[in-house]
């Protein structure tokens, strides 16, 4: 009998080949390949691709899978009548999760899913992995019209996965450079090893239930504030400093009274998260060319950035992704609570990766439990409680 | 660094206190009663409050669980909308996963949620797994109207737990020895240790996701054709039968090609499920009640059971909980792609105590993994590829 861990902290859950991280020396890999590389060379299409089958694609390859996520751009209009009868109020993670879960009807086939990793038909898989993939981005955009009470911008042909998004969510042309932050942002998201949302995957890809059910369950995980949703609070927190010269004074004040800095700091690093280090480039260069013409917050971000190095480097904390990603995403014209569901679209690559991972070598998860509970005892009737 | 187990196969995930399972004696304990005395004196309502609370309840305490349970079988025409546009031809734990999921946006709350044990708003949980528990049931029952394309049947007051769900199914006013059957099934169903779908729970809710989300994760988890879903085929393979005379031929002929014999071994129990035993017992009531008018599957079901116990007894196989349920099931008017629904309306009250006990003491879910992929490589540009 193994010792009980909480939370299997340490315990190996799986054997994977999709992403490895070196918390210490602070790199990131996805099949091998350092973050870095795939953050200045490779799209998020490719980068899918990649956490999908294992190598890079050929060219052909990459247009033939572009294709495959253009012609998946499509939703039907049961789902929009669905979507209208959600109500406006509710969080846009909560929305994802039920019309993500609602697909699985549209599409029906999972029962061809087996525990034989050799039977497993490949087709099916990757095909409803592109109509997961390519719908996700359509549905969040979708959302933001609805619950504004007007109709859903339809998808164009002629974008790039990040561009289409973009477009979808805002109604305007995306700015080149937003639109390739936008890119980056999905890069670094779409995987990150065994976290909660994609071992939510393992667990329900393992009885072999349906895929878009076993994506609707990490959403759900991801929901979690303990797990999704930082970089909303980074820029509430921002918001609340208001002007760069109040950004010391707050920081100091939070870490007198032992209270936690959004957006600083990531348990799987001892050193700078690579992520944050590539946005903290971008949102330079934005800020850049740009000039003047920027969001106050910006400069708010950059003096806490400063103040934190100062004071919690030496401890090893420094900022990390979602430090950086929600101001870029407000500047894209995206609200605060469409945050984490920009967090899913990526990260629904890194899931179905691990689904199709489960599904090649499938073991159905029933760990055990430490009874700690009543012994037996013998039932007394109502009366004579 | 543990060793890693497939499936967590032997690996405590939690410590627990709700249920208890003696394999090698065949019993199951709810917080301590043996499952035998609960089917005979409790009711699922009773069984739902000492799941959750950890002890029977007073007489006072029942009542006002069954009224706040009544109170919540109002499901809001938003909800009948969303589930109108859903696809008839959709499976129903597809449609129940969306549905319960989307429950969190119309009854939002969730971010009092908090990782500090002793700060949860015990009401707020109480006061969700009501409204979880009583309108599942009603979901499940409306959903085999509207997929027909008829108006769902409006709840009714005066009814039980059990009797409500089978009126809203069916329409009529159920007999009322099949709705003591089906008040028996529902207590017979709503735990059983840590499972794929109640290890979903506690993934999930790890995160302080809403328990709604939660809860859809489960109902994902338990549609897995490994994990719930095995009384649909119990039935399938008895009608393929068809005549009791044939029984003996059929199950030969599939434990000679190593088939699997639905309704057969649980991997929990080395001697007799004690819920089949249970069920047995209600199952020959009910026929003898019956005299000759019974569906002649029935006969069918007596024939195979005497079949695989002189077969499959001495290896320690006995009939499990789906050889029987299906069955009756199907007596009480419910088509068997419905059979799975059932199984989690009752599983809620496990699921939902489970969510309770995560949260009175959380740690995130963040197991390890065996990184077996490709080391560290460079990227090539596309045309080197």
């Amino acid at each position: 009998m193994s010792e009980y861990l909480p939370g299997l902290a340490g315990v190996p859950a799986t054997k994977s080949n999709i992403s490895d991280i070196d918390g210490e020396k602070g790199i990131l890999f996805y099949r091998g390949y350092p973050i870095e590389e795939l953050a200045q060379h490779s799209s998020f299409e490719e980068t899918t691709l990649l956490l999908l089958d294992g190598r890079l694609p050929t060219e052909q390859e990459l247009q033939n899978f572009h294709q495959q996520l253009v012609a998946n751009r499509t939703i039907k209009f049961h789902t929009r009548g669905m979507m209208k009868n959600l109500p406006p109020t509710g969080h846009p993670m909560e929305m994802l999760q039920t019309v993500v879960a609602s697909l699985s009807m549209f599409y029906p086939g999972s029962e061809c899913l087996t525990d034989d990793d050799a039977c497993n038909d490949l087709n099916y898989i990757h095909n409803t992995t592109v109509k997961i993939i390519a719908r996700i981005a359509c549905i969040v955009a979708m959302w933001e019209h609805i619950r504004n009470g007007y109709d859903p911008v339809a998808p164009r042909d002629d974008l790039s996965y990040a561009e289409n998004f973009l477009y979808m969510f805002t109604g305007k042309e995306p700015d080149p450079m937003l639109a390739r932050i936008m890119d980056v942002c999905l890069i670094l998201h779409a995987e990150h090893t065994i976290n909660a949302s994609t071992f939510a995957v393992l667990v329900n890809a393992s009885t072999l239930a349906n895929p878009y059910g076993v994506v609707a369950a990490a959403i759900g995980a991801l929901s979690g504030p303990l797990h999704g949703g930082a970089n909303q609070k980074v820029l509430q927190m921002l918001e609340e400093i208001g002007t760069p010269d109040k950004a010391e004074e707050y920081v100091d004040k939070r870490l007198a009274n032992k209270e936690v800095i959004w957006g600083m700091g990531h348990r799987e690093y001892s050193t700078k998260d690579p992520r944050a280090t590539i946005l903290q480039g971008l949102m330079d260069q934005f800020m850049e060319a740009r000039g003047g013409d920027i969001n106050p917050l910006f400069e708010v971000a950059k003096a806490v950035e400063v103040v934190c190095e100062d004071r919690l480097a030496k401890k090893g904390v420094y900022a990390n992704v979602d430090f950086y990603s929600g101001l870029l995403y407000a500047e894209m014209g995206i609200p605060a609570d469409q945050f984490t569901t920009i967090f899913a679209i990526a990260r629904s690559a890194g899931w179905l990766a691990h689904w199709r991972e489960q599904l090649a070598d499938n073991r159905i998860f029933r760990p055990t439990q430490v009874y700690i509970g009543e012994p037996q005892r013998k039932y007394v009737t109502i009366n004579k409680r």
